[in-house]
């Protein structure tokens, strides 16, 4: 069995992260799948989907902490062509990865209690975002 | 056909890591499911599943570059709310990831020879750890 | 149902990239499943793959930031047993991860005009790769 639908998001540039867990169980409950998998998927190529203990702190330290290792900046081959200053953020989001998959068990996510699930923007702009969600499983 | 269970480990603190593809072989097995996919996820938000040639001299190097990258310190957001040492390594686990996927073909998995699927703790202290398996496939 | 084939890529060594994504979508066509996941799986433990916006500028950037962020080098543990050079390309290619899984709707890869899939080669000499894809759905 297969359920497919998706969620919006609009962020509001680099850094910005939305906790979705919670409309990922209602999808699962809509499914009516109980046991299987659920994965999601950031459409576009500057925004990444990441576990994370969703708090105020490492909301903050995770896009500070990327813009140390993969810094915005001008020397990236990327702006050569496109001179759009996002290079770093392509890189961010190539690195951190656009999808998760989730077990589903009898009929819930199956997550630790600080375990949530974030869409990060990692784009320079605000954006409008669209994740495709799918469970799988019976 | 989807086939569900746990694997538990304890670990033994930052950089400790555990080879998990024997004990997935046999989940594989046992669930009789022959072409499809697993799926290995840890419960928790401060280790990772990683893939990696599992031998000593990359199980030290590993946790080391992550140090390195992402170095401990009371410095970041997550400290000033919670003072548990540990916001580094809520950070590398995110950039890591909590799961693998992995094909199975003819009730096998499909592996390189070097390539083994491993848990890695990358929280502060020892801990008790849940891993969630599904096989989904025919 | 579960579709499974492999694809087939000679690289150039460290920084090779190769798009994948028109072959998956040409597996997809032929597997006649409509909605679900792909999933692909490099074997192999020194190449990865990756979402990525598919143009020259990037396609040198991100070879060389993860050379920045996890240089080549003899000092890593990996090199005291092997001395094969390569400590990093394991390294690299575990943060960047082996696989990815993209949503399948209505029989097409559901992916953003400027994302592909990307097989990059992190190994420090040409290899012949070997990709298992797996179509799920139905």
């Amino acid at each position: 069995m297969v359920h497919q639908t998706e969620l919006h998001l609009d962020t509001n540039g680099h850094g910005d992260s939305h906790r979705v867990d919670p409309e990922l169980a209602r999808i699962v409950t809509e499914s009516g799948i109980r046991n299987g998998l659920v994965h999601l998927f950031n459409i576009g190529s500057t925004a990444a989907i990441v576990m994370l203990e969703f708090e105020d702190g490492l909301c903050e330290d995770l896009p500070e902490i990327l813009d140390h290792l993969i810094p915005p900046g001008r020397h990236y081959g990327h702006e050569k062509a496109w001179h759009d200053g996002n290079a770093h953020s392509h890189l961010q989001a190539t690195v951190l990865g656009p999808s998760l998959t989730i077990p589903v068990r009898e009929g819930e996510l199956e997550l630790g209690t600080w375990q949530q699930v974030v869409h990060l923007e990692c784009d320079n702009k605000s954006r409008q975002r669209r994740i495709v969600v799918t469970v799988c499983g019976e």
